[in-house]
This record gives structure tokens, C-alpha cells and sequence, in this order.
């Protein structure tokens, strides 16, 4: 062992690898296996189970001693890559969810090598950020002074444009004084469809949720403007103050997506902020076609939009859209001595972006935004939107085709809410048998919808969000689904 | 162009690649530009400016047509790659930053081509995260039963906590009431050296940073233990809600560490939350010969810990660890019809990590630290650790050495905090001539310390994460400080 000399400090050891060819021809195995894993998606089930002997596998304690990159890599190939939630599958429409691309794969390779920390400094990446956020702007027709944040979902992209909102109508210093100190509740509006993180943002703000109105739907599960303005109108009167509606651009029950141009001429009205949680729908101004949906999102003051659901980059990847650029910073920036801006050299600089949201140390996310747009062009994005929505089209005209299937809800984008119901059998047994075809469809790994209730009734939900799915994925579902349905029905 | 022949969707365009040999071979050279950059990383500068032509061509608008991959990734070698920030270089010792690891890099490939979600479902992912958490308890000698949550970093593992810690003390329904209705205010402690980010999240919390006391520093930089209980006995007797002590295991600006153990045993008697924020310091157990300097970071309600600073793991990577796993599970968890578990399929299971944080998507952060922890085995960390210590203990030893340089502050960990000094100049003049020489390290791209101010002294300050950093790198960077220095001082 060969020691400094001058302290006996061994610092040859460090966590690069001893013999660099080994580490590439590993990643270069590690390449072969991702583009495999994603040419032949297709040819797997969607779903399977993690066998018992498998998960008993990661119960073993904390590694001590080395088991060499080869050793955790092969066990990664036996042990991980073959259990997967499946929501590369061209049949997986769970929840609301995006697929991903190889290319924006090999672009976390990058961004994970380059390493840098996009909580600020003078470097390169700060302006792949800004450059990615200005698109997400042209996206939803916001202005160019407005502000934005890379975040890391729909969740958090919420939180931030809640957060400056909280602060705008506290009337109070909150950020010092707290929300204890607000004279008189502030309260949000939202409809009863709204999705479940904001409430959370809400609570986690200290607003508490029963200050969350909780707005009634019309027939198309879309706010109900009138019943929204009544609202409004009854806590002024009170002596409460009105400070945010959340206008819904796609649900995540059936895709609503609520009239916000009427909410923004209300929040205008009333001196309300409007946000907009266009996890689903903020991109649907891509396509043309589907444009007027969103109608008035350009003039919300804050919009959460997704990047890892409709515009498939890999997780995780949102960003927070706010119009007032002084108020964004004003709700989150702090600079101590350790963190002063220097006017030269890596800690100069005025893009600093963790003075926009609640990291400090901040991963380099944008690189996939950036090399991933560049990649496909937005009006790539634009026709694979609409293509999802005329498959949700078609879907329901097979639905409403069957005399055996039910279409149970339907907003104006991507998302079928369904059932087998072949007649004859009441609810309540309409409900298990739904559910149990669920679960079989998931276990036969033939597709993977999701399930939610609408008006109490159990339906198959189909979030129709892929890149990859084409229509005859479709039928396979539709004649899997028919199948299993008559044997469950004829078995009982 | 093939319609289908029932309604005309042409699905055959998708967001994969028409050429996956193309993809691949792109792929390939990915790699091996991600092991050159990391391989060469010694042989070129820390850090050099983005020249204002590259920085114009990140002013050009939303790209409508596709570019395609391959030009897409030529910009990325041409503009992006070259002009990073640095920390992957072994004389990049700004802030308090990990430089990444070629495997850790790989990882990320891997998790982002499977790309699953990892807020819940039933898929191995779920089971490699619980594991590393376990590791994550293991460390800090939590118990099995803890609960935790891998989170972006420092930032929202120190949230997380607080977040619990709040809802907790509030002595309401916090989650529905809101912070305006707890009858008295929560008060929550630190010393005055804590990291922004508490003040931050109490900000974002509703608690208003007025109730966090900024508790004195003893002149080691740790909390003065006797003025922390006089200020939760006053507090008390004016009425107020004593809540929650924040414990630094090493503070960012000199790696201090409070004495852990009084605030344990100060926090039992006048039940208090106890929480850690170890961003810095939780993993120094994994060094025996250092383990006692966090000696009661057991005891703590809640730990921050951060995976991307000494643990080496590429941005971003943390873990909120809670012992209560009800309190941590209840301050967050919300599940609304379409996030209903099931009893099989991909929906079942029992570990929905969006349950316990702020995040519903989530990506699949975990594979790079459980393949990491396995490469390595944690007594390698923990030796690493060890020698970054000691090269902040050797950097020192030089320091005190040489007449023109002074030791400013020095924490028992790994951040040594200095300034040229050469006599005979005075106080301001000394921060301009070190502040000068500061920009003239990074400019030269020789070395890349930060700076603080102590006792309104500014220092250049030397954080020692860096596990390629050896005892040369230290006297590379002390002989072109003199140099520099010297310089600076016969031109003026």
C-alpha cells in the first residue's frame, strides 16, 4: 500500500471504478439491455406479479463489503427488470401515466454524468432550464416575462403556484408571521373532481382543507360556474376572504376539463388568483384541433403543467408556470452568506432556481425536456395528442357499439370510463363482477386499465396517455374483456 | 400512408424511434462520451464560462419539427457538455455537493428506460425502495419499525419531518383545520448556524419564521444547549407552544455537529420533536473512528438525510426517515376512488410510498442507491469519509503552517474554512483581496472552494465531499492561492 508520505493518507481508493474498460463494457451491456427492454415491449405480458422468492430477496441487511458493479448489475437483470409496473406496455392506461422514450433515457445517463446541481451557479445548464421553461410558456400561450420551475410532477408544480397564492392573498408577511396571523380564512375554490394534490398542497400550507370549497360538477363533470359564484359571494359575506379558484384542464377521473375562460373572467372579476392544474391538459394546445378546450388557461396566474404523463419524459418531470415573477421569488427565495451570488466565476450569475421553489440542491431534469423536444419537434406531440383522444373516441363508439360493454363516463379528452355489463345482473353483483375482471385482466398481462367510481358505480378506467398504443390494442382489450366478462358471469 | 382501415388513425407514428439500430448505435457512443467525461474529468479545468455565442443559441424558440436524436445530441456535445458547473472535478469543493459516480450514471439510465412510478402498485420497485430505506434506518441506527421516503435531497427530507413534526404538536386536525387554529403558537428551535432550508420549510408549512428561534452558537459553532432551555422555558411561561428542536449534524457553513445527545435527552423531558437535519452528517457512523461525533442522532423523531452529498449518488437523492411510522404516514396519506388499492393485480399491495410525502409520481430514484451500496458495500463510504476528514484535517495542518494564510473556522468534519492573509493589510481590505482570489481560482478552472462570511470575515471555504480529491489536489490548490494572492497583493 502506497502511502502519502507526508500523513500516511491512502487516497487511491475512491468510488470510480478500478478498471474504467470493465465499467464501459458494463454500460454498454446496460445500453443493449434498455433499448432490448424497450424494442420488444410489446412482446411481454403488461403486468406480472413479483414472485415470493424474488421479494424475499430484498430483505437482506446493509451491503458491508463490495459486491462489485458486475454482481449488483446481474442481480438488477435476475431481480428487478423483469417486475415491473408495466407502464412502457402499449396496453398499459392505469391511472394517467406516460410511457417514456429511449432517448430520454439515455438522456438521464447524461444528465447523471454531467451531475451538475441546478439549484444556481454560472454554468450551462441554468439556460437549458430557462430555454425549457420558455417552451413550456409558448405551450400554454404565457407570456415571456411570466416565471417558471422545473419540479418534479403535476404534485409538486401545484404546490408551487398554491404556495404564491397563499402568499399574494395572506395580507399578512406569512413567510414570517404564518398563517396564524391571516385576519380571516382564505379560502380556495376547486371542483368535487379535483385531483387529490391539491388538497394536500393545501394542508401541507397550513390552510387546512376545510378551506378548500369543494366546488359541485355539472353532468360533464365540469365546475359549475353559477354554483362557484354563489360560493364566492356567501364567504364575502361572512367576513372570509376568497383568494384562489383551481380550474381543472383535464380531470383525472374522465378527463373534464373545466371552463376557464368563464374562471378567469370570475378570478378577474372578483380579484381572485386562478390557477390552473393542467397536469393532463395544459399541452393539449399542441394540437390544434383540441386547442379551444383550453380556452383561457393563457390568462391563469399560475399553471401546473406535467412533462412525464402526456409528453412521455421519463419521471420525473413538471414544471410550475406563475405570471408575476416578483411574486414567485418573493415566496421563496432566501440567500444566505453560504449561498451570496458573486458577480464572477461558477457562483455568478442571476439564474439561480432555488429561489423559485423548495429545493435547494437541484437535479438537471432539463436536459430530457430539452433533448427530447428538440428530438420529436411539438407538433409531433401535438398529433400523437390528438391521435390519444381519437382513440378514446373509438373506444367508446365500440363501447356504446356492445350490447355486453357500458360507457360510464367520458370527458372530452383521453380518458373511458366503462364496465361489463351484459344486463340482467343488479349493481351491487355488476360491481364484483367488474372488479374481479380488473383483476384478471392485470393477472392474464393482457392490459391494464385502472378502475375508479362514478356515481358510485364501479367502472374500468382507460387513460388512454400512450405513445405506443395503436388500435388494435384496443380490440385485444375490448375482446379479452368481453371474454373474461361472460366466463365470470357464466360462472357464478 | 396505411389508415386503419375502421376510422382512420394512423397509428403508426410514435415517440420510438423508426431506426432502434440508429437509437442504439446513439446510445453506444452516449456512453462512451459519458465514460471519456468522467475518465478525463482530472485532466481538464474545474469549471470555465459559457461563451455568450453559445449562450444565444439558448434563446431560440419552441422547435415545431423534429430535429431528430442525432442532431439533437450533437447540440448537446457542442453546447452542453463542455461548460458544466464542476462538481464531478476533484478540486470542486464549493457548497457542500457530491461529484457523482459512472455506475450512479448507469443507474439512472436503467431507472428511466423501466420508468415506473413509484407512488404505489404492486412492482419490485417498491420492494428495492423499502430496502434502501431500511439501509437508510441502519445508518443512522434507527429502528426496523421507522418509517422513511426517498425524497429529492436535504431540502424536503428536512420538510418532510417538520411537515410531521407540525401536524403532531398542532394539538387540532392541522391537515383540515389549518395552522389558524392552533390556540397558541408552535415554536420550533435551532441555532442560528441552521441551514435555509428549515427556515424555508417552516415558511412553506404556515408556522412563519418568527417561531423559529435562533438558538446561540458556542465558538465551535454548535447550539449553546443552556440558552436552547432557557428560551423553551420562557416560550412556555409566555404561553407558548414549545414544539420541536432541530439538531444540526454539521452545519453547511464549518460541519458542525450539536451535541445531539443533550438535545435527545432536553427534547424527552419537555416532550419535544426531535429532528435532525444530517444533509451533511447523518452518515458519519458509517466511519467508527468518527461515528461518536453523532452520538443521539438515534433518538431523534425524525432524520434529513441526503444521499447526493457524501454518499456520492447523482442528483437527486435523499431520505426522510420518521420512527413514528403513524404520524408520518398520517400527515400525508389521501386516497381517493382512483387511487384505491386492490387486493390483486398491479393496484395491490402494501407499500404506496405517495402515501407519505408530497409527491403522488414519483421516479425510480432508489435503483441508483441500492445498486450503488451494493457496488461499494458501505465500509467503503465509510472509509472515504474517514479520509475526507482527513484531508480537511491535512488542509488545515497547511493552513496553520504558512505565515500568508490563516485558518478561519474548522468543524470536527470535512469543511475547512481559510483566508490569505499575509500580514499588514487590513480587515476590509483582506475581504476584497480574498474575494478577488476567489474569482481568480475559478476563472483559472484550478480549484473551486466557495465562501462564507464568519464573524463578518470573508473566507474562502474548502468542503471536502469530493471522493476523487487526494493530498495533491490540496497543495495544487494552496500554492496557486499563495501565488494568486501574492499577485493580487503587489498590484495594489
Amino acid at each position: 500500500m502506497t502511502l502519502n508520505p507526508s500523513n500516511g493518507i491512502d487516497t487511491r481508493e475512491s468510488l470510480d471504478p478500478d478498471d474504467w474498460g470493465a465499467m464501459r463494457a458494463l454500460a454498454h451491456r446496460a445500453v443493449d439491455d434498455a433499448m432490448d427492454y424497450l424494442e420488444q415491449v410489446r412482446e411481454r405480458p403488461v403486468w406480472r406479479p413479483t414472485p415470493e422468492h424474488v421479494a424475499a430477496q430484498f430483505a437482506r441487511p446493509l451491503p458491508k463489503e463490495p459486491e462489485g458493479a458486475e454482481r449488483a448489475y446481474a442481480q438488477f437483470r435476475e431481480l428487478v427488470l423483469p417486475y415491473q409496473l408495466g407502464n412502457t406496455h402499449p396496453r398499459f392506461w392505469s391511472w394517467y401515466m406516460g410511457a417514456g422514450t429511449p432517448f430520454g433515457a439515455v438522456a438521464d445517463l447524461l444528465a447523471s454524468t454531467l451531475n451538475p446541481n441546478m439549484g444556481g451557479g454560472n454554468h450551462v445548464g441554468n439556460l437549458v432550464e430557462r430555454q425549457v421553461i420558455d417552451w413550456c410558456k409558448e405551450i400554454v400561450g404565457f407570456p415571456a416575462t411570466g416565471s417558471g420551475l422545473l419540479v418534479s410532477g403535476g404534485s409538486m408544480a401545484n404546490f408551487v403556484g398554491l404556495t404564491v397564492a397563499r402568499n399574494v392573498h395572506a395580507g399578512v408577511d406569512v413567510r414570517t408571521k404564518g398563517v396564524g396571523a391571516i385576519a380571516k380564512p382564505l379560502v380556495f375554490y376547486a371542483s368535487t373532481e379535483v385531483h387529490s394534490c391539491v388538497q394536500r398542497s393545501i394542508e401541507v400550507l397550513g390552510l387546512g382543507s376545510d378551506w378548500l370549497r369543494q366546488v359541485p360538477v355539472d353532468s360533464n363533470y365540469r365546475i359549475d360556474i353559477s354554483a362557484l359564484k354563489v360560493m364566492v359571494a356567501q364567504d364575502r359575506a361572512a367576513g372570509r376572504v376568497p383568494a384562489c379558484v383551481i380550474g381543472n384542464a383535464g380531470t383525472i377521473n374522465t378527463g373534464a376539463i373545466d371552463d376557464l375562460a368563464a374562471i378567469a373572467d370570475l378570478c378577474a372579476q372578483e380579484k381572485l388568483w386562478f390557477h390552473v392544474d393542467g397536469a393532463i391538459g395544459a399541452v393539449v394546445g399542441l394540437s390544434a384541433e383540441h386547442a379551444p378546450l383550453v380556452h383561457g388557461i393563457e390568462r391563469a396566474d399560475s399553471v401546473a403543467v406535467d412533462l412525464h404523463k402526456w409528453m412521455q419524459i421519463p419521471f420525473e418531470a413538471g414544471c410550475a408556470l406563475v405570471r408575476d415573477r416578483g411574486a414567485h421569488y418573493r415566496a421563496f427565495t432566501l440567500t444566505p452568506d453560504y449561498l451570496e451570488h458573486q458577480s464572477r466565476g461558477l457562483a455568478s450569475g442571476d439564474l439561480w432556481f432555488s429561489d423559485y421553489g423548495p429545493q435547494l440542491s437541484r437535479g438537471f431534469r432539463a436536459l430530457k425536456v430539452w433533448l427530447s423536444f428538440k428530438e420529436h419537434g411539438l407538433a409531433r406531440y401535438g398529433r400523437l395528442i390528438a391521435r390519444n383522444i381519437a382513440l378514446a373516441e373509438e373506444l367508446a363508439r365500440i363501447v356504446r357499439g356492445n350490447p355486453h360493454l357500458e360507457l360510464m363516463g367520458m370527458g372530452n379528452l383521453n380518458i373511458v370510463c366503462l364496465r361489463f355489463n351484459p344486463g340482467g345482473v343488479d349493481e351491487k353483483a355488476l360491481d364484483a363482477l367488474n372488479e374481479e375482471l380488473l383483476l384478471r385482466l392485470h393477472e392474464s398481462g393482457i392490459a391494464a386499465p385502472s378502475y375508479t367510481k362514478l356515481n358510485g358505480k364501479y367502472c374500468l378506467r382507460v387513460a388512454l396517455v400512450n405513445h405506443r398504443t395503436k388500435s388494435e390494442d384496443l380490440r385485444v382489450f375490448v375482446d379479452a374483456a368481453l371474454r373474461m366478462g361472460n366466463d365470470l358471469r357464466n360462472s357464478r
